[in-house]
């Protein structure tokens, strides 16, 4: 068993069953360094005792997933959506502050679909913005970076309105890059005839708040929100992404976050293990080149 | 039962499990006057004797479905595809001129998927782009467009290399507009934060060959490719995309293309008429601003 990649950092969505605790212990008993958080589980032990965990783990703390659904219009369900991400933009902040040196305050802001009944794509996406805005003085005070996340765009209507990199930064680009970044997520927009544009016009605003390296093959499952898979698993050439994010000069942490049945069904010390094996064929040539 | 709105075509892939007889006579008999054929069913019964039955049919031809799966290296296969897609040329060009008045040659182009084993996405997007260099010429003698059709980003690894209208209409730009054009699917692109840009793009430079309106909502069915709905079923907004392909001046037929398995088990003549009746509350009203 080799030495995982130094700069690999297991998202917690990897192992969608373990609690915290297995977790952390999980991805620092297989030499990984660093972990990337969900809210569910840490909120589960609280917030302070989570923090506790998570310094004792000794591991890095990559990003906070995840916050954001905020396309529905003014009103109160919106109101609790902001709200909840102030929650979120505070959870992250004590985290980073929690992990390892080399820890970053990042959330991850996952836009949300159509509001139930709507037909009005343009309109949520301009409450993404308003949302965005609203957030960024909180998240400037506390000293964390908002990063937009576009979502494959099959997901378009029932879970993200935000399906390309360039979309993202457009939006990105009214804030400051330290505030408003983006999650560059392999499996989310490999498929784009502009990827590596976008990812050099991400580097070139400083705004790749995380990468995230996650493996793509068909035919999708019943529920393609599962479809995701260890690097080197699927069709995914992670050379040219790789080095484009690379090139913009990125030295964070890289995550590998799998939503699938089989890998939540694994043993999660063997899940980490196995993330591991697939992150160092796959990406780790393209990072020391 | 009001009358089907004139321009309204019906994509013989609404209707998969009619022989051609029965589709044409089912869209005839809904008062529907233009029909899109798929070669399969053409094949079955002949080219000449399919071209003889469309003639009698009174219905005009729209598009002919479909060509294309060239994305795999130089060798006997890739020969066959091209040598295939001649066939193709030649009954789009016979079924457009046993067509009524007001027939387009159409032969919808779909590229293909990654070949197996392969993570080359760039190098399956520029076969494409040489493939169809390959099949312009004859296209332009048999007077038939060849019409590329971005598909929805969620097969662009095992069905169709060409995601965006924009990545379309990159691969159109090197020949004549008469020659080879784009196939606007609002199934496909509806997502697209440049949808209305590319549509406008498209109709700038005369690349519109077909315009088709389908349907997307959520959750997806096991098979990703059977989720397409009755205009007005689900999530799209017709009126933006339509208007805009409306003011670039196109005056062809509009195919509702529905690969569905509760619309294929639904009578022909049963699926024709809510067809119509979706296309003319969903997209008639777009057209006659």
């Amino acid at each position: 068993m080799s030495t995982p990649d130094p700069r690999l950092s297991i998202n917690q969505g990897t192992l969608k069953y373990a609690d915290l605790a297995t977790a952390l212990r999980a991805t620092a008993e297989a030499g990984v360094q660093a972990i990337g958080l969900w809210r569910e589980p840490v909120q589960e032990v609280g917030l302070a005792t989570a923090a506790r965990m998570l310094t004792d783990s000794g591991l890095r703390f990559s990003t906070h997933c995840r916050s954001g659904f905020f396309t529905m219009p003014e009103g109160p369900a919106r109101r609790a959506s902001i709200e909840d991400n102030r929650v979120a933009i505070e959870e992250a902040a004590t985290l980073a502050a929690a992990g390892a040196a080399g820890s970053t305050a990042v959330l991850v802001i996952v836009a949300g679909g159509l509001p139930q009944g709507s037909r009005d794509l343009i309109g949520a996406r301009e409450r993404v913005r308003d949302a965005i805005g609203e957030l960024a003085p909180d998240a400037a005070a506390a000293g964390v970076t908002l990063s937009i996340e576009p979502l494959h765009p099959m997901y378009a209507s029932d879970r993200c309105v935000v399906s390309t990199l360039g979309q993202a930064l457009d939006i990105a680009a009214d804030f400051d890059p330290a505030v408003v970044g983006v999650t560059v997520d392999t499996f989310h927009i490999w498929w784009d005839p502009d990827v590596l544009a976008s990812i050099e016009r991400a580097g070139r605003e400083g705004r790749i708040a995380t990468y995230q390296v996650c493996d793509w093959k068909t035919p999708l499952p019943a529920d393609v929100l599962l479809g995701r898979h260890y690097p080197g698993d699927g069709v995914i050439d992670f050379g040219p992404m790789t080095r484009a994010v690379m090139a913009s000069g990125y030295d964070r942490d890289i995550e590998v976050e799998l939503f699938n049945e089989d890998i939540w069904a694994t043993a999660p010390l063997e899940a980490v293990r196995r993330t591991a094996a697939g992150f160092e064929v796959a990406v780790s040539p393209y990072l020391t080149e």
